[in-house]
């Protein structure tokens, strides 16, 4: 009787909150009138431009950037800021040491709010081998690779660009689109007179592939430039059903490695099997006691301050397309991990997982040893509002508890003589903690309101199960962070053969130009 | 009360088999007499010819011996049957498809008894670049390696040698020198008219390290050469004490790779961490099933066929030195496996060893996947009475009992999409049993008693950890094996740098020249 009145409760108010996200609060006809005009008119600006986008795509794809690279990362700024400077930025280049970050800003006296849109132009690393094209000559195809595509003469295309051709370049998809994008944006909002309705301001990051090590400093050392009202950070890939999404969270994470001992040299295992102890099985004893088969964390208050979904957050991902049985299918999995719990909400818990573990050999390379070592490497995400550190002392008071005496060094000879057991914890960098944006934020469902006007089937998606490198945004700046995801999801983002296809540069086009144009006035 | 008269009864049967095992009927004086007297004669011929001895195996030492090249194995083989027809054998050349073995026979009319003497020519591959020494350029050194030794030049040498001296060279220790130190006992015993009280037969295996595929043959096509009563193994370095050893049994083994699986290809552990199935995790679980962290095996029935130790076992094994506490000490090792039982009982008993894991990367080599499979490497210690064949059953057994669906090659996408769980396991060949000469055979009481005389001090081993290929030995011969190992604990041998002790040499000479002048009059 008690639980069934609770579950009506909340039926009752997941409805609300379905009508918060879906009702007609968000979608005023106004806007709705104003946004599809502006639509019309970038699109329209765009049909007539395509030759010409592409062009300045492959123009700025040709320019090699790996951020290591300063040379090569200078003249990236260079060229930016001569495509933003053209379009009456004002630009800056930010630097704390590393890589040149590109800051500009494109201001509207008449405007009250301001919007941050955050990209970056350097890429990962590439092994030019593995490219069918080479990564920096830039080359359209008619199809994706993989379905057999072919290279198409930009200058020989007639009418329309097919909005399924691909162009294949590293960083085509993470993360120069959105530079591209964005100055035609604007170029046809100029061309049909349309003014901005938010100070615009960006910053365009040279070193994101490396962990973006310097963007503290230069958010602290900048703090004036970044008195923002909203971040839009515009990276990743978009939903794999290829709608609109908005983020509004990410995972955080911290990396561990942790080594278990037995003898101080490998021994012969018919000499020494059942006698000297086991690394591998002690690993495997601490692995099992940290996590149940269905992926619950078992060490004490790991769950103690993790922020439970809002309502809005759960009715959130109870209107998200339901991808379970077709990963299944196309992953061969049959029996996720998590008890029943559907993945997108999963990926709002935190997660222990082990990425790898390496003892000896097996296969040929296995020898009749019992070895010294083993270790095994964990990526923890964390979420609201786990600390990385609070994590840290969780873990080692569990591998405490479970006889392990913990060093952060390799032991000595002294410290396996003294101690059953050993456990080397190598904590690999400080982590980071997970964020969410609020849903109910002002900004939030204001800007829910206006993409649904854009894009009906908008997917909001209360966090994403990755991470992304907004912790210092988030100490530094007031502002709520969005994350904007505008890549087809099979990019290929980090490997070889990059690509985007057209329809996500004009989509993208299309989002800039109608939110900037009418954002500041709903 | 019933618990007291129980260790009574253990305490009085002990006391029983010491007295079998130390006392007057295994020390009869007139054995004493001979064996005393023809030691002497031997040690001192060998004072005069050690030279000769030392140059005799130089040269043997100084031709390649891996086993996969015939030519050289032919050249080895010639080179040894020289070395036994010029002392009156008749030889051999044994072959099924493999590289030669050399048989041969030293017959005596009036000899009731016959004694098969096994070694091996063949050495394990070598790796130039880490041998202080070329290891087949034979280096006398005037102290270990390790303790600073020096090279001596042979002819240089006025008076005995220092018999802490050794001689560096690949199959030093491992397993060329019985077959000097025999031609040259016998030697000793011709130059005293000293006449063979046994028939002695020889095998000298050339593909002992390769795991003497085909022996089994040998023997099967040419049984009627091995109808003896007395088969000495003379492989494998002696006791750390280094105190004279015979060993009664070996233990068999199995190789079992068993690989788990995830999804069909690794995933973002960020946009999967908490379902995707964690293969490592999976592979922790049934590890942790199989054994418990004593190192006892959970597999229902395991146990079941294993042969206890006879109380002439228990008793060998009290009289053991206790090494213990010397091993923990140097392996730096707190708490041993096994429940505070003694290593040498330890050893007696079946082992379970993850030998190797492997899957992903750790360390520098750590990426933030969700891995798609991940596989454990088991060397499984098997002991008389227990089948390979059982064994595999009761472990695939248990594996089903887990959860797992079990193949033996690649699981399909479909095996994947149908079962939870899949694993795959991977016998690695057919594996062999373990095996125990009773301690109470005729040949085993009398071999043990006659040693006594010649090394008071000599430790009887029930069985050791590791194996031999005795198997096929113990299948196609009705003798009794029993192993006599002759090469110093610390000779390298398989690694660089190996090594032979002289004195080990010298003892070696003594031991087969009296055995062989005695062991039939016995």
């Amino acid at each position: 009787m008690a639980q069934s009145r609770k579950n009506f409760v909340q039926a009752c108010a997941a409805i609300v909150v379905s009508v918060v996200l879906n009702g007609a609060a968000w979608a005023q006809n106004f806007v709705a009138t104003d946004t599809q005009s502006v639509m019309q008119s970038i699109n329209d600006y765009r049909a007539e431009h395509e030759t010409e986008i592409i062009k300045d795509f492959a123009a700025l794809l040709s320019l090699p950037n790996v951020a290591t690279n300063l040379s090569d990362m200078t003249k990236n700024a260079d060229h930016i800021s001569t495509l933003l400077e053209s379009r009456g930025f004002s630009t800056k280049r930010l630097s704390a040491g590393g890589a040149p970050y590109v800051y500009a800003e494109l201001l509207n006296p008449s405007a009250t709010e301001t919007v941050l849109i955050y990209a970056h132009f350097d890429g990962q690393p590439v092994q030019e081998e593995n490219w069918v094209y080479p990564p920096f000559e830039p080359t359209l195809l008619d199809a994706p690779l993989q379905s057999g595509g072919q290279p198409v003469n930009i200058d020989d295309v007639e009418g329309d660009f097919d909005p399924e051709w691909r162009l294949y370049a590293r960083s085509a998809g993470d993360d120069k689109m959105p530079i591209i994008a964005l100055v035609h944006a604007l170029d046809a909002l100029r061309e049909n007179g349309i003014e901005l309705s938010v100070n615009l301001k960006l910053l365009l990051d040279g070193e994101e592939e490396r962990g973006s090590p310097t963007v503290g400093r230069i958010l602290e050392e900048n703090l004036e430039l970044f008195d923002v009202d909203l971040l839009l950070f515009c990276d990743g890939p978009m939903h794999q059903s290829r709608q609109t999404q908005l983020v509004f969270g990410v995972r955080g994470g911290r990396t561990l490695d942790i080594t278990t001992y037995g003898a101080n040299r490998p021994l012969h295992s018919g000499h020494y099997g059942n006698w000297a102890p086991n690394p591998i099985m002690n690993l495997a004893y601490l692995l099992t006691s940290m996590r149940d088969e269905t992926g619950r964390i078992l060490i004490d208050g790991y769950y103690d301050n993790v922020a439970t979904l809002t309502e809005l957050e759960r009715a959130a991902i109870a209107d998200m397309p339901d991808v379970a049985l077709l990963l299944q299918d196309e992953l061969s999995v049959h029996t996720p991990e998590g008890a029943g719990t559907r993945l997108e909400e999963l990926i709002t818990l935190p997660a222990l997982n082990a990425r790898g573990i390496v003892a000896g050999g097996v296969g040929d390379k296995g020898r009749n040893i019992i070895l010294s070592n083993a270790t095994v490497s964990l990526n923890l995400r964390l979420v609201p509002n786990q600390s990385p550190e609070r994590v840290r002392e969780l873990i080692e008071a569990h591998v405490s508890e479970q006889g392990f005496y913990i060093v952060h060094e390799d032991p000595t000879n002294e410290d396996l003589r003294t101690h059953q057991k050993v456990a080397k914890l190598d904590w690999r960098g400080a982590g980071g903690p997970g964020l969410r944006t609020p849903l109910d934020h002002p900004m939030s469902l204001r800007l829910v309101k206006l993409m649904r006007t854009i894009s009906p089937e908008l997917i909001v998606t209360p966090s994403m199960g990755g991470g992304l490198p907004l912790h210092a945004f988030d100490t530094q700046l007031e502002a709520p962070i969005i994350v904007l995801p505008l890549a087809n999801h099979d990019n290929n983002q980090h490997a070889e053969n990059e690509n985007i296809r057209l329809q996500n540069v004009w989509d993208a086009m299309s989002i800039y130009g109608t939110l900037l144009a009418t954002f500041g006035e709903m």
